[in-house]
Parts: structure tokens; C-alpha cells; sequence
């Protein structure tokens, strides 16, 4: 690569922290700025609020309109909400700036469905400036979604794909353990059930995007959320959990076509997990089998899948893009 | 997809002949037909040829030329030989009669080191006709490199990788048996390995390709290629493999970037395996190992890379291209 790739941070949330930690150390890559809503972050060096032992010289702006056409950035790496609704205007900002966009926004990753108003806007914007967006991560982004369907281009014929994802949340950060339930009781993780914000964003899209990519026609799609108790007490880095109270969640999609179950993703993440791993198995001919032991970590997992989309969203044809659409993921170094 | 695909099938050895069976299966594919030099298939329909319960009323041509000219397929699907010696005239044949070609010549699957000038005048041609030719297959293609590339997503850094394949050779077709030595003598492996042609073709290719898709340089890459002994009696479909004799063969490569070694990729192929299986090590951050029980099945798996690659070299950007660059590769159903 012969010129290095301008990149702008948006959003200093942990997740953004971290992408700045791995953007410093990539020699393809120029950190050019860095901007956040949270007042406290604004007008601090980036080395210093993303925790680096040397400041970078740059300062992280408040204005993004601003910072986006005053620095010119190729891409920018935006981390700042899993929901569509909220990042429309942020994503547009940076189109309009003529900005190539990489996205941790789970519900970006494959979003035809939830919103197809907010695809076509978000399409429009991007071809008019010549440049693409993209959705990526762990989960959504690779282990439920893009792994599966990369390994069905071996199967000549598929019948059925079964997809597992057990995480041990005890090993994450504490967002994640709180995000999952973990210490509440059944009747909270019922309550908050009830509310319809709860649960793991993005299994829905996982699920869409390989019946849509497979180009098999999606007849009816099940989800259910129950909570994992815990038999025993259970001691993370952050939290204590009871016994008999929750320890995180067991989320699974089925989708049918043609009457059939064709598709399957099952979920679990909750502290206390004993052989946390990811595994796909497909009914095809031939059959595969795959195993990940211990799982694809999250949350470096997720850095990497974001960083790694750079030089692919780069070089993407102008639009609203998918994983699917962008050539095969790999590490850039 | 609203036009099917117009496929014609270059080469109908056993390769071509499965991908013929699974290309009449695609509801997005018509085939429109069949090349091949051997006088006795020439003349016949390919039915007959492939083994099909029906004839599809397609006669075998054998002027390649004159038949690409007057059926205009959309991608040739060619299946000829191992090696770009003997290809390339079949290979501009294509690209000048404007189709795309989706090839299962291993030594194509990263021929940039191999042959710098063939790479150069099939891209030119390739270009000059605004179509596009990539090599792929399920090793090299898959198993040994777009898969641990694909991992290698999730890795914000990545120290080493380590990939393993065994295979039973014992469950596959009889030339493959044959192909790894399975009952010759210890003798007789020395002196085919000092023939040079011996060995599995495309394993240093899947080693190039992933040094070079990494950007790592490589500084020394050495190949070893042992025989396997039989232990005892081993019994195939197809043959006998005396105790003492070889059962098949353990090839080897190594590259080292910087002094340190990098990349290594082992192959074993023999008959009698206990326990087949597909496996990835990376050392990186995070750390990730993936297995597949029992392996990629290598005969159904080629044809399935061949056939799932059509749709993806119809749309690439026309030149010499290498999966690497394609969309991520999934099932064609």
C-alpha cells in the first residue's frame, strides 16, 4: 500500500478506544482524528482518553460536521450505537464529507429488512458522494453469518444450517455481563423482556442476511430470549452471581422455508460458561462440521473485524454494502 | 437472479463430468455446453458422458474454439489440467470469445510467482475482452488458505498460522490413491519425488497466496515431501496397500518472514488415516484454532468451489483474478 489510509475515529465509547489502540499500530494507517459527544472527552489528546502511554497530537472534536471537512478522511470508523435509528445523520455526515464508513451499528450489518427507507437514503447519499458503507463485527459480521456462508461454498447442495455461539460472558467486559442479564432475577429478565430492548442485537440480522445471501425465501422466522439460571454462586472480575438467580441469556432463531427449518442460531452468553466455542454444522452434501474451541473472542474480535474492513470498504463500489458484497475478509497487518 | 447464467463446461475428465451433474442441478445456470479432446466422448451427448439418467440433448464439441464462438457462454467452467503449462492457449481461447472462466487448474489459483509473463498475457487478453479468470477449488481454494485468510479477519494482529489438512485418501477416488504413492515401495516414492512432479500441485501456491495476501515478505520457503508407511494391511475400494509399502504421503512447507517462522502448512494424504480433519492455528490476538471433524470431503467440495465461484467471476472486475479478490464465497443454490 502505497499511500497510507486517512482514518477518522467517530465515537470514543470502549469499542472506539480500542479501534484507536489497533489503528496506532497498523503502518497502513493514519490516525487523523478523533471525534465524541461526551464533553469530558472533548478537547483531551486521543492518547490520552483511549488510555495510550503517549499522547498523538491530535484532539478529539466535539463538532463532527466540522472535523469531517476540515480532515478530509478516507474512512471513518464509527462506534456509536447498535441501532439504526440515531446513526443516520452521523452516517450521512461522513458521506457527505466524502468519507468511506465502517460501522460496529449491529443493526447496519444487514439492515434491508428492519428499514429499507433508511437503506435507500443512506444508498442514495453514498452514490452521489462515490463512496460505500458497511456493517461489521464479531456477531454480527463473521461468526454467525459470514463464517457460515463462507464455509457453504463447499457444499454443492445445502439442506439445513445449524449455527452456535456459546460465549462465557464471565470473560468480557462488564457491559456485556450486565447487557446479558447476569445477577437479576427471573422476574427482572422477564420485565425487561417485556420492554423489547433486551437481548443480543444483531441475531435477527445474522439470521436475515444468510437466508437472503443464500437466496432461500424466508417463510416464517421464530425468536425466543429465555435466561440461564445460575445452580450455583458465580464470581466474574466484576460481578457476584447468586445461585438460582440469572446468569445471562439463551437466544434462538429458527427460520423455515418451504415448511422446512432450514436455519438455525442459537445463542448463549452467560457467566459461569463451561467450553465456550463456535460451531457451525451444515446438512449438505458434502456435511461439514466446524469448531472454534473456546470461541472467536469479542472483544478484540470486534476491533479487528472493524479494522480489517478498512482497505475492503476503500476499494467497495459505491453504496450501502454488505460483508457479503466486499471481497473475503483478512487481517491487514 | 433473472437471467440464468449460460455456462459451458471446458474438459470432461472426472472433475468436469461432477460439475456438469451438480450445473444441470442450478436453477440459475443453463448449460449450454461441453467441450473435450478425447475422440471417444466427442459426438456424444453429455448425458451419456457424465453419467446421467437423461441425455440433455447437447452434443460434445471438439473445437474448442469454434464452439465458444458460436454458443457465447456467459463463464466456462474449465477443468483441463493441474498446471499452466497446456492452459494457457485453452484460457485466451475463452477470454477472447468474451467469457469468464472459472478454472480448477490448481497452479492458476496464485500464479504470479510461478509465471509472470502467463499471469501478464492472460490479464491483458483478459482485460482487452472486459472478462475475467480465476483459479479455485478446495486446495488450493479453500482449505489451506481463503479459509485461514477468512479467520484471520478476526485477529488484530496475527504472529504465526499453522495449517493442517489429512486426508483419508483411502474414501476418495482411485487416481487420488494413486496419486500419493498409496502401494508402491519406499524406492519407488524416492524416485518419483526425483522426477519432481510428485506431490500434491497447489500447495505451494495456497503458501504464496497467503503471504502475499498478508503482505508478508517472504524470505525462505522450503517444501519437504515424505512417504507415509503402511503399518499393516490396508484395504481401499479400489486397492491393496501392503504392510511395509507407502500409504501415501506427508508434504510440508515452510516460510519464514523475517527470520521467524511465519506459515506452515502440512498435508497429510494417505490411506488408513484415523481421524481426517481440517484444522487452522493461529497465533494472534485473539488466539483462534478451528477444526473441521473429519475434513472437507475434497472430491464433492472441488466441485463445489467450481460451481458456487460462477456467479462471483460474472461480476468481478475483468483481469487475472484470485478468490482473495472476489465477494465472500457462499453456496450457489
Amino acid at each position: 500500500m502505497s499511500e497510507r489510509i486517512r482514518v477518522l475515529q467517530f465515537g470514543l465509547g470502549p469499542i472506539g478506544q480500542a479501534c484507536v489502540r489497533t489503528l496506532v499500530e497498523k503502518a497502513g494507517v493514519e490516525l487523523i482524528g478523533a471525534v465524541d459527544i461526551d464533553p469530558a472527552k472533548v478537547g483531551k489528546d486521543v492518547g490520552d482518553v483511549v488510555g495510550l502511554k503517549n499522547q498523538l497530537g491530535i484532539i478529539v472534536r466535539g463538532d463532527a460536521a466540522q472535523t469531517l471537512s476540515v480532515l478530509k478522511p478516507h474512512v471513518v470508523v464509527h462506534t456509536t450505537s447498535s441501532f439504526l435509528k440515531g446513526v443516520e445523520e452521523q452516517l450521512l455526515m461522513c458521506l457527505r464529507a466524502g468519507a468511506f464508513v465502517v460501522s460496529s451499528t449491529e443493526e447496519l450489518f444487514y439492515p434491508y429488512e428492519r428499514d429499507s427507507g433508511f437503506c435507500e437514503r443512506v444508498d442514495v447519499v453514498a452514490h452521489e458522494h462515490g463512496v460505500a458503507v458497511v456493517g461489521t463485527g464479531v456477531n454480527p459480521g463473521f461468526a454467525m453469518d459470514v463464517l457460515p456462508l463462507c464455509l457453504s461454498s463447499m457444499c454443492v447442495s445445502v439442506k439445513k444450517i445449524r449455527i452456535t455461539r456459546v460465549v462465557d460472558t464471565g470473560k468480557r467486559r462488564l457491559p456485556l455481563q450486565k447487557k446479558v442479564g447476569a445477577g437479576i432475577s427471573r422476574a427482572e429478565f422477564r420485565e425487561r423482556l417485556a420492554q423489547g430492548t433486551f437481548g443480543h442485537i444483531g441475531l435477527r440480522e445474522s439470521a436475515l442476511a444468510v437466508m437472503g445471501t443464500l437466496g432461500w425465501k424466508l417463510d416464517e422466522m421464530t425468536e425466543t430470549i429465555k435466561p440461564v439460571m445460575a445452580t450455583k454462586k458465580i464470581k466474574t472480575k466484576f460481578l457476584m452471581v447468586k445461585a438460582g438467580s440469572v446468569a445471562g441469556l439463551h437466544q434462538k432463531i429458527r427460520c423455515t422455508s418451504g415448511r422446512k427449518e432450514v436455519l438455525t442460531l442459537e445463542l448463549k452468553m452467560h457467566v459461569g460458561v463451561k467450553g465456550a466455542y463456535d460451531g457451525v454444522e451444515i446438512d449438505g452434501d458434502p456435511p461439514l462440521s466446524i469448531r472454534i474451541d473456546g470461541g472467536i473472542f469479542g472483544d478484540t474480535a470486534t476491533i479487528a473485524a472493524l479494522v480489517n474492513a478498512i482497505p475492503k470498504i476503500k476499494n467497495a463500489k459505491p453504496g450501502l454494502r454488505t460483508m457479503m458484497e466486499l471481497p473475503v475478509p483478512y487481517a491487514f497487518l
